[in-house]
C-alpha cells in the first residue's frame, strides 16, 4: 500500500499534479542536487513493490529483503543505491508486551522508498516533523533517513522506559515481604529486553558508518551538514543501549536477589515449624509420662493432679515459646 | 562415489558425451573466463579422491583433510586452488537430534570440487537451483559457491527454527505447574545449540571474505557481481549466530528459573507437609492427655466424655488447616 | 542563572566593568592566544540558554542536549566549538545513596561556557583552584576544562572511597555469626556501582582524546603543555574504573558467600531442630512402653518404678545429647 | 643427555663418522641453504647445556629458559637465531590426569637443537615421520620445527580425545538415577582442562606467526613452501581450541544439571520421608485413641474391638499409601 | 629516606668522596653515553622529594604522585625524562596475607631516581645483583629500570607460588569428608588474587613497550641489547597474569563444588534424620497399641506379652536399620 509520496525541492514539499504510483513524474520534477522523491510504502504486495523496484532499478536481492522482512538491521550498497534495514518497537500497554516491526530503505540520489511492516511505529509523523525543518530536508534523501532514525530510536527509549517501569515493579516485588513468585516474571522481561537489544545493537553500526566519514558508501555519502545529526542519533542508540545493557544486569541481579529470599524463607519457615513442632511434642511427653501405669505414682493420686498436669504441659508450651523468641530461634 | 559432473559453459549446462570421470575431456569444454567443470562427490574412496586430486592439481595437505572429515570451516590458498570447508546440519525428527556432516570444497580457475560427508544435505538441490539462475551461473566457478554455502546456510536456519520450537517447549515445561524435570532436556538442547556455533561461527570469516575485497585470495576472487550474493549469506549467517546466541541465552535463563522453581516447590511442600503434621500431632496430644491415669479426671466419667474428646481432636484438626489457610500458610 | 562570568587575560581574571551577561564586551577583552571568557551557568532558562547560544554560536544539537540533560558522556566537535559532557557524582550520607548530576561545555578558541545541573558539585571551587594556578590558566580555554574534570574525578574517587566503606560493612555482615539479610543491601550497592560506571567508563573516551595527539579535535586541540595534565585525570580516571571493577565483583563475591552461609545456617539449624526432637521423642517411647497394659510388666510393681523410669528419660535425653555433640552432629 | 645427533643434508640424513657431541664436524658438513644439524637432548644437565650453547651461540636468557623449563609457550628472537618453547601433554591411564611437559627449540640458519623436559612425549618418532618426507626435510631446520609441532600438536587432539570420554562418563553419571557425588570429578577434570589450555592457546600465536608472512621473524622465515604445513598445524591447534573451550562448557553445564538434581532429590526425598511420616503417626494417632481411660468408650467392649482397631490402623496407613500416590506426591 | 646514592660508569660503581645528596657533584661525574647516577629512596619527606624533584627537573606531576604513592602501574613520558610506578608484593606469613608495595622510578639520560613506599620488597638486592652484571649494568639507566622489573616481577611469582599452596589447602578442604566452612576462606583468597591482580596487569603495557620497538618514548628508547632482557620480564609477568586467572578461576571452581557439597551434606544429614526418626516412631506405634485399653487384647494376658512386646520394638528398629542400608537410604 502506498502510504505517501513526494517530491521534495530546496527543503519544500512540492505538490505535483500526479497519481502516487507515477513514479517517472514524480523524479521528473528533480531538478538540483538535494531534490528528492520520497515514497512510503505500508506492507507492499508482490506486485507492488517490483513495480518500485523497477522504477527506482533496485537489486533483486534487496527487494527480496524487503518483501519476506524479518532482517537483522543492515547497511548495504548496490551500486548506486543503499540499502537499510531498521527494527521498530512498540509497547503493547495491555499484555505488558515489546512488539517488533521492520522498516527497509532504499536510498539513490534522487529518491527514498521506505517499507513499513508491522502494526506500530507511523513514520508519517517523522515525515510531518521533517517537512517543517527546511534547513535539515534541503540537504537531500539522507535527511528522510534521519528523520526517520530519529523517530525510531526515540520510539526505543520509549519502550526502555516502559520496562525501566516492570524492572522496578518486578524489584519491589522481589524485596517485599511478601511470598512473591517472580520468576517467570524476570524471565519474561529477561526475554523482551533480549529483542529489543537484537533491534538496538546491530543498528549501532550503520548509523555510525552515516555519522563519520567512512569509505564503504563510496559516493553515496551523506552530506557534511548532515553528520552531526546522524552523531546525535548514535548518541540516543548509545543510551538505549546503556540501558538495555543495565536493565540486563538489574534483572540478573534481581533474580539472584530472589533466590536468596527463596532460601531465607525456607530456613524461616524451617524454624517456625520446628518451634510449632516441639510446642506440640514437649505437652505430648507430659501426658506420656501421666499415662504411664506404674503402681505407685505420688501425682495419680493427687486432688489437682490433673490440673498440675494440664498446667505442667500449658507452662511448658509458653516456657517454649519464649526461649525461641528470647534466642532469636524465631 | 560421483554423484554428478558437468561442464557449464555461458551460464549453461553443456552434456558432454564422455564417462563423468573423464575429468580432461570436461575441462578441455571450458572456453572463456567463466567457464567451469562442477564435480560433486560423495564420501568418495581414498583412490577415487587421489584420482581426482591428480587430475586437478590439489594440494596433499587439503586432500588428506577431505578424506579424514572433521575440519573446522576455513578458507585456505594452496597456491592456485583454494580449499572450503563447511559443515552441514539437519535435524533428525525422531530422536529431536542434530546432526552434522562437512562439505569441502575445492575450486581452481576453471573447476569446482565438491567432496560432501554424512547421510544429509543433498547438494543435487543446491546445483538444481544454480541451474536456473543463468546471471548468476556465468560468473565462473564462485557460483557454485554461492549456491552451496546459500543452500547450507539455509539449512542452518531451519535447524535453528526447529530448536526454537524446543526451547519454546522446555519453557512451556519450566513455567507450567506440573513437576518438571527439565535440566536433563535444557542440557542436552545446549549441548545441540554448541553443535550448531562450532558449524555457524567459524564460517563467518571464510564468507566475510568470500563478500569483501580481501586480499589473501590473490588473482583468485570471485567476481564483482557475485559479492552482493555473498553478503546477502554472510547476512543469513549473522541472523543464524544471533539465533544460536539468544536460545543459549534463553536456555540459561530458563535453567536458573527451573533451579529457583524447585526450591519454591521444595518451601511449598514443607509447609503443606508441616501442616499436615500438626493436624494429626495436635489430636495425638489430646489423645494422650485423656490417656492420663490420675484418679481425679471429670471429664473421664462423663457420659459422652469419648464423643467430647472425639470432636476435639477433629475440632482441632479443622481449626489449624483454618488457621494455615487464612494466615497465607497453605 | 549565571553564577560568574569572567574574562582571564595571560593567566590572569581580569575584572571588566560590565554587566555578566555582558558577552560581547567580555570576548572584545581577549587579546592574545590563550586568554579566554569563562562563563558559568546553573540549570539556565530555555531563553538564558538561547542567549548564550546565538552570543557564541553554538551548535542546535548542541544546545538542546544542554538544556535536557541526560546525556552520555561524551566529546562531540561542531564545526569550530566543541560540545563536552560529562557526569557529577556525589554521596548522600543521610541514605547511603549516590546522586547524579551533569556538566555540559561549549569550548571556542576564547570562551568556555559549562552549564551545570543538578545539585551537587559546585564547580566554583574548581573555578577558584585554577585562578591559583597561573601557568595552567594562560594555556587558553582548555585549561578550565582540565580544572573542571580534575575536580570531577577527584569526586568519583571520593564516591568510591564512601562506597568502599559499605562495601567493607556488607563483608563484616555477611560473615559475621549474626543471621544477616545482606542479599537487598548488596544488590543496593550493586544498583548504585553501576550508577558510577556510567558516569566514568564512557569518560575515559574523551579524556583519552585530550590527553593524546589526536586528529578529531582538528585544530581546537589542548596545547601541547597541558596534555600531561589531562593524561594525570585519565589515570585518576583509570583508578577509579577499577575500583568500581574490584568493588563490583568483590560484591559478586559477597552475594555468593552469602548465599553459601544461608544454606549452612539451613543445614545447621536442620541438625539442630532433629536433635531437639531425638531428645523429646526417646522418652516419649519410653512412657509410651510403660503406659502399655501387659498383665505381667514386673516394672510396674516396683517401689521406685516411677523414679526409675523418669531416670531412664532423663538419662536417655542427656546421653542423645552427649553423642550429637561428641559425634559431631552439634 | 643427547637422544640424536644428525645431520640433514639435500632432505637425507647423512651418517657422520664422529661423535654425538662434536658440534663442529657436524655443522662443517652443512653445504647448501636446506641442510642442517639435527641435535636432541632430554633434560640436559647445565653442563651439557652450555658446552651446546657456546658451540651455536644460543642467547643467555635463551639458554637459562631452557634449563629451568616451565615457561609458557613462546616463540623469540634472539639476534641470528630463534627460540621456541612447547608444551608436552600426554594422559596417564593409570590415575585418569593429564600430564604436562616442555619442549624448548634453539633454531638457526644451519641448526636445529630440540631440549626435551618430562617423561612423556618422545620426539623421536616425529624425527623419525620427518626422515620419510624428504621433500619437506629438504627446506632446512624449520622442517623440523614442523615435524615437532606437528607431532606435538597431535598428542593434544589424543590427550583431548580421552578427556572427552572423561565428561562423557560424567555426564552419563550426573544423568542417571543413581545417587552420584560428580563434584570432586568435575571439578578435577575443569582443573585438567585448565592445563590443557595452557599448553593450547598460547600456542596459537607463535603457530600463526609461522604460518604467515610475518616481520618479526626477520631474515628467519621459513621457506614459502612449508607455510601450508604451518598453517596445517594451526588449524589442528584451532580444533584443540574449540575442543577446549566446548568440554569445559559442557562441564560448565553438567555441573549445574547435578546441582538442580541434587535439589530435586532432596524435594523427593523429602516428600517420602513425609509420606513414611504420615503412615506411622497416623496409626499411633488411632492407638492414642484407644489408649484413653473414658468409662464410656463403646468399641473397649467390643469382642473384636482390638482387631478392629488394628484395621483401622493399617487400613489408614494403606489409603494414605495410596492417597500420597493417586496425588502425585509420591 | 635516602638509602643509596652511586655513579655508574663504563658498568662499574664508582665511589666518588662527596655526601649522598650532593646531587650536582654525582652527576657531574657522568662521562660518556651508559654512565648514570642511581638515587634510591625510602619513604622520603616532602623536602627530601622536593630537593631531588629540583636537583634533576622532575616534572611537578609527577612528584606529587611519587610523594603520594596509591597510583595504578603506569610508565609516561614528561619532557627528557621518564616516570614508571610498579608495585610490589609480599605474602605475610603470620597472617597470611598480601601487602602492597609501591616504587616510582624516575629516569633521565644520566640517571635513575628510585622512590619505594611500604615496608616489604628492599631493592638494595635488586642493586646488588646488577652491580654483578657488568655486560648489563654498562647499556644505561635502563639497566637499573631492568633490574628492579625483574627483582619486583620474581616478588609476584614468589607471592603466587603462596598462594597457589593456600589455594591447594582449601581445595583438600572442599574434597574433604569433614564439616568444613571454607567460603569465607575462599573469599578472602579471592580478594587477595584481586589485589595481585591490580598490580600484575596493568604493568604489562610498560613492559611491553621498554620491550618493543615503540614511538611513545621518543628518543628515550632503552638500547637494543636492553630489549630482549624486557622480554624476559614480560615472559614471567605473562607467566603471573596467567596464574592469576588460573587460580581465581580455581576458586571459583571450588567454591561451586562448595556448595555442592553443603547440598549434598543438607540431603545427607536429612535422610539420617529420618532414619532415626522411623526407628524411634515405630517402636512408639508398638507402644502405644499396647497401650490401648481394650477388652480383649489377648498378648496382654501372655505370660512373656511384655518381653515379646519389647522384642518387637527392637525387631521393627533392627529391620528398618537394615532396610534403610540396604536400599541404598544411608
Amino acid at each position: 500500500m502506498i502510504v505517501d509520496s513526494a517530491l521534495y525541492r530546496g527543503g519544500e514539499r512540492i505538490e505535483l499534479d500526479c497519481a502516487p504510483h507515477d513514479y517517472a513524474t514524480l523524479r521528473s520534477g528533480v531538478r538540483e542536487d538535494g531534490d528528492f522523491v520520497w515514497l512510503g510504502l505500508y506492507q507492499p504486495s508482490e506486485t507492488e513493490l517490483s513495480e518500485v523496484a523497477e522504477a527506482f532499478e533496485f537489486h533483486a536481492l534487496a527487494v527480496e529483503d524487503a518483501y519476506v522482512a524479518h532482517q537483522r538491521p543492515k547497511l548495504e550498497r548496490y551500486g548506486e543505491s543503499l540499502f537499510f534495514v531498521l527494527k521498530t518497537l512498540w509497547y503493547v500497554d495491555e499484555d505488558d508486551a515489546v512488539e517488533t516491526g521492520e522498516v527497509n530503505v532504499f536510498l539513490g540520489r534522487d529518491y527514498v522508498v521506505t517499507v513499513r511492516h508491522g502494526r506500530g511505529s507511523r513514520l508519517g509523523a517523522a515525515r510531518h516533523l521533517l517537512e517543517g525543518e527546511h534547513d535539515i530536508l534541503m540537504r537531500g534523501p539522507f535527511s528522510a533517513v534521519y528523520a526517520l532514525t530519529d523517530f525510531v530510536v526515540d520510539g526505543y527509549l520509549g519502550v526502555l522506559g516502559e520496562l525501566t517501569t516492570d524492572v522496578d515493579e518486578v524489584e519491589t516485588s522481589v524485596f517485599s515481604d511478601e511470598r512473591t513468585r517472580d520468576s517467570a516474571r524476570i524471565y519474561r522481561l529477561k526475554r523482551e529486553l533480549a529483542e529489543v537489544r537484537r533491534a538496538v545493537v546491530p543498528l549501532r553500526d550503520p548509523i555510525r558508518r552515516l555519522a563519520t566519514v567512512e569509505a564503504s558508501l563510496g559516493s553515496l555519502d551523506p552530506k557534511q551538514e548532515l553528520r552531526p545529526y546522524f552523531r546525535d542519533v548514535l548518541d540516543h542508540l548509545n543510551v538505549a543501549t546503556e540501558q538495555v545493557e543495565s536493565l540486563d544486569s538489574l534483572l540478573s541481579s534481581a533474580f539472584e536477589a530472589h533466590l536468596a529470599r527463596i532460601s531465607l524463607q525456607q530456613n524461616d519457615d524451617m524454624r517456625k515449624i520446628s518451634a510449632g513442632a516441639a510446642i506440640v511434642v514437649v505437652p505430648t511427653l507430659i501426658a506420656g509420662v501421666y499415662g504411664m501405669n506404674f503402681t505407685h505414682m505420688p501425682e495419680l493420686g493427687w486432688q489437682f493432679g490433673y490440673a498440675y498436669a494440664l498446667l505442667l504441659m500449658v507452662g511448658s508450651a509458653i516456657g517454649l515459646w519464649v526461649w525461641f523468641h528470647k534466642s532469636g530461634w524465631l
